[in-house]
């Protein structure tokens, strides 16, 4: 079957299941209804007010007997013949037909009142029927019903009525590889080439969200014959759609597609989408079967492009417009042709602009969704948007969060995440929003405006001094301020125990040591390349020189697995994951940024953070941290 | 105590109950996590992937075998060891540490395959920790966690976690004329002075939407032990916040502020807005205790003000900034100095403006809140606004919704709302808004750009032709085009059985007979006067000539409810209400545009519901209508 456009898929899907299919009804109490969906016109049982109401408090008489009343004069009611005292609310007697408010009244003795004005019928009362009248239309169909909805349904006597019940969802992981979480007493004890299976569960939110109620079975193993009985089960259960979800393993032979065609039709195979191309639309004896991507980001991409709309349409709800924000790219992004992409975002205000950063690609990565503050949809017929362009990105926060969002972007440090999680702690509303682009990549930000600050450790190895000749460099003519975060120690990150003995750089020639490197443009880098010029050491005598990591902690990462023996790198990544350090050297790690913004009030939460105890004691914790100098303005260039 | 604005009172409210005030954390599972917000930072337990893994399908190799290897120099590879087969996601055996994919491998036999480039190291390859590091910061303090944040947290090994409760709120119902629904087995049975206690419901759902859970207590009755019984029992309970809602009844003796002030301080006691006065803020034991106003609207508005944050700041969520909308009021809303008011408002687009008419301003009257597309907040300091200044409204529904609502104003006719409900039906993204200021009131409207079309049914007395001559008058200048809504029958309303034998208008003027009229400018009202005139009946000889009601629905209370014995109306709303039906006249209702917007979408779904099959079946089974020339054009004038 041939791969169709996102566009085409629609129209298939949504051709066969109509925007007008429903759940079905079902009765449910008032108390029941809120949120729910009414699946018919709701007319008033009663009226309300059910009775004619004194509307103020005071008494009531008859209008006939006040007629002719004036100032000059005035005339007397006896209170339980021509008059009766009444409280807002109360009901009027039969027979009488007005109400004189208390601030009118003049009490003579305990049986007698004067009134100076005559009171017209009806004056001060609340009729029956005023809000509601009994057969009125209350709530049409497919109307979501809201907390004041259910009163109104109550003050009309309607006690219960027929919503659309909620989509059922029956979710089948599937993959011989999964293995469910509950199933490991702790994370360590997973084996290799298993994996924890988790789509189910972000699946099964993403159905909540959308109203439904999800079923989730056990895991499918990657055999015909289990999942063809899983979904003939799904299939002849009450569920109103079901999703399978293939596992990770693009590799194993992908049965979903074969069992849906034997067993019903398969609509669509392969979707021009990225991530989300390996979609499966059919459909089994009238019920939509989803065969979802294994990849996660995949997974819940078509998850939004074909179940949510179908899921809101069954319970008569319209699908809500997905809020989108014009955004400039920091940088070019190249695209398929023929293949609509959806680009994850770091998204933040910075000055006028609102500019947007692609996260990796990667249709795995599950924190590239949950980083992301948006979603550039790059469209099938473009090769890609250049950073001149302004393009609209589809917003996976608030806006509100987007213009209090502050950027920083540059050198990777841990200390970064704590001011994040400190400002939402303490209830700012600011978010902070990070990337990790090296020191100089943070610089050149700065001069793009693609960023508010720029975390920075890039050493002079002429002067000495740390930042400043590179801001003068490469930021000309921008005033920057540069405020200290942090002392940090660098090191050389070893295995635990450090097996093979290395002792300082001195080892790294030697045959049987792997060096992994820092990107060109990180501090690291820069710091590296120096300690190996005073040693006089050559690069291509160093095994893994040519192999580079983008942060601290891919360093630790590899040489935890085994895949290198030592790498340069920052005292706390070693010791997040049990390390072995070398101390090298104790390096200035700054913030830069345009002098122009460091009043702003979002700012001003950055600095009331860096310079708290709390974040000082929190670095320290860390270790390999010294925060005596936090937040400290250092010098203004340029 | 003084009663202070809306300002002073939040000022002393979130001062005693600040923003960083939260419930206390809970622990709870990954999959009880949606939705909830995190009482602390979330680490990674461990990294994802857990293994280097195969990014491609084909062979796992050591990237020193593979050197030297060009097109001209191929290389030959033997399966099993020097290269062994792998399908994406699978582990990387020890001691490998490339893969090349399988289209550029070319297979020879069973055990040798050739290659023609070299691979690098960690070519194709899914790092250790590529995604998520372990230890690194998943979710900061305060997230709200969404479906693809549960995915995270799973891969990162976090299979539990704190989050902060849920606030725990304690709604008690008081009043004496107060019943349950539960304890009516139908609505008939409600006795006069009984009302149906429903605050607390909407008050629960509006608990639910800021994720409190509401715990709502039997209804107390207007004694004070009774009150202070169930006060204590809150306060003491494990509830975070506790409402008393006040019963209906103003005029009763309030005794919430004075127990509260008993049992602990009553920080305010009256805010200058309206509705929502009467609200008491307090504080037992330093849980927040918080007297709602009786009427509901008051009771929903007081609400949204000071527990919404409050409820919100517990669970350390933002309190989200509620969508506004510029709008022009169609009418000047004058207001009281020294109260800020909150006025429900009928919104939608007509032409490029979007217009705000102003619902009745009772604060019994739930509908009002029910009705409205928004809110129009009037500052204190000011005494009204005028239909020339462009003022916020608040949204009720999404702003979407407004820009598709189709605004019907002019005389009141229950097909509107049948239109309306057979537009939600079919599924169409398109509100109808309809107001009810009698005929010669939905033409002026129209004149006003006040609306997108007017029902109107005003017969002129000359020519015996129904409406023509009066937009001739009244929309001179405007091309408008009408067409026929329904054929329906008018006549006099009586009670069930016609007790006093009421034949025909000559009765009106018997003395025991009192009638009651619409009001001047509605379409029912000609008709009236024009039949009264024709017979030669003198309006001052008939009894209530004078009063006046805005609906036949109103007018149908009236006889049912016994204020009056008859009156003009159409059969629809006789029959409604079980009434008799004295028919006088078959007339012509028909809705009035302007000629521009006939053609415009949202228009053309309105006639495609007035021309449908199923529209003539509903408008038919209503009785006395004639829908034969629904949806026809008739003429267009001007």
């Amino acid at each position: 079957m041939d791969m169709k456009t996102l566009e085409e898929a629609k129209d298939i899907f949504f051709g066969r299941f109509r925007p007008d299919r429903r759940t079905g009804p079902e009765e449910v109490s008032v108390e029941e209804a809120w949120g729910r969906v009414t699946a018919g016109p709701v007319f008033a049982s009663m009226s309300a007010p059910t009775y004619h109401s004194a509307a103020m408090d005071g008494i009531v008489v008859r209008s006939e007997d006040t007629y002719g009343t004036t100032e000059r004069n005035p005339k007397i009611l006896k209170i339980g013949e021509e008059a009766l005292w009444t409280n807002t609310g109360q009901a009027i007697p039969d027979g009488y037909n007005s109400v004189i408010m208390v601030e009118k009244i003049h009490q003579l003795d305990e049986t007698h009142v004067e009134i100076r004005t005559p009171s017209y019928p009806w004056q001060h009362i609340r009729k029956v029927g005023e809000d509601i009248v009994t057969t009125q239309l209350l709530l049409s169909e497919n109307h979501s019903i809201r907390p004041y909805d259910v009163g109104a349904l109550v003050a009309a006597g309607v006690f219960s009525l027929k919503v659309w019940q909620r989509p059922r969802v029956v979710i089948i992981p599937t993959g011989s590889e999964l293995i469910h979480h509950k199933n490991l007493r702790d994370p360590g004890q997973l084996q290799k080439n298993q994996i924890i299976e988790y789509n189910s569960l972000i699946l099964a939110g993403l159905v909540r969200e959308c109203g439904g109620v999800p079923i989730i079975y056990d895991i499918v193993l990657d055999q015909e014959e289990d999942i063809k009985y899983a979904l003939e089960k799904a299939v002849d259960s009450d569920a109103h759609l079901v999703i399978i979800n293939a596992g990770s393993s693009a590799g194993s032979k992908d049965y979903t597609a074969n069992t849906i065609e034997e067993m019903g039709e398969v609509l669509i195979h392969g979707v021009a989408m990225m991530p989300g191309k390996p979609t499966i639309l059919g459909v089994i004896k009238d019920k939509p079967v989803i065969g979802n991507p294994g990849y996660t980001v995949s997974a819940t991409l078509s998850f939004q492009q074909f179940v949510r709309p179908l899921l809101l349409h069954l319970q008569g709800c319209k699908v809500p417009k997905v809020g989108t924000i014009k955004v400039r790219p920091t940088r070019d992004i190249p695209s398929k042709l023929g293949i609509e992409e959806f680009v994850r975002a770091n998204i933040g205000k910075v000055g006028e602009k609102i500019v947007a950063t692609p996260l990796p690609r990667a249709a795995g990565s599950i924190t590239t969704l949950t980083r992301a503050e948006g979603i550039v949809r790059i469209p099938a017929l473009s090769e890609g948007v250049s950073q001149d362009e302004e393009i609209e990105a589809e917003l996976l926060v608030d806006e509100e969060e987007i213009l209090n969002t502050v950027v920083i972007v540059g050198s990777h440090d841990v200390t970064i995440d704590i001011i994040g999680d400190e400002i939402r702690r303490r209830g700012y509303n600011v978010r902070v929003s990070s990337g990790n682009v090296g020191s100089l990549g943070g610089i050149l930000a700065l001069r793009k405006e693609a960023c508010h600050m720029a975390g920075s450790h890039l050493l002079d190895t002429e002067s000495g001094q740390y930042n400043i000749s590179y801001i003068q460099k490469y930021l000309k003519g921008v005033k920057a301020s540069v405020f200290h975060l942090v002392m940090r120690d660098q090191g050389l990150i070893t295995a635990a125990g450090n097996p093979k003995g290395i002792k300082g750089l001195e080892d790294l020639t030697r045959e049987d040591i792997t060096l992994i490197n820092r990107q060109a443009g990180s501090g690291t880098r820069v710091l590296f390349d120096y300690k190996l010029g005073q040693l006089g050491i050559e690069p291509d005598a160093i095994k893994g020189y040519g192999h580079d990591e983008f942060t601290h902690m891919a360093v630790a990462v590899d040489v935890l697995s085994g895949a290198a023996d030592c790498g340069m790198g920052i005292f706390a990544a070693a010791k997040a994951l049990h390390l072995d350090f070398i101390p090298m050297e104790r390096e200035q790690y700054d913030l830069i940024m345009p002098s122009a913004i460091v009043n702003d009030p979002n700012i001003q939460v950055v600095f009331e953070i860096i310079q708290s105890n709390t974040f000082r004691e929190r670095v320290t914790a860390l270790g390999g941290y010294d925060p005596s100098k936090s937040g400290q303005f250092w010098m203004e260039v340029g």
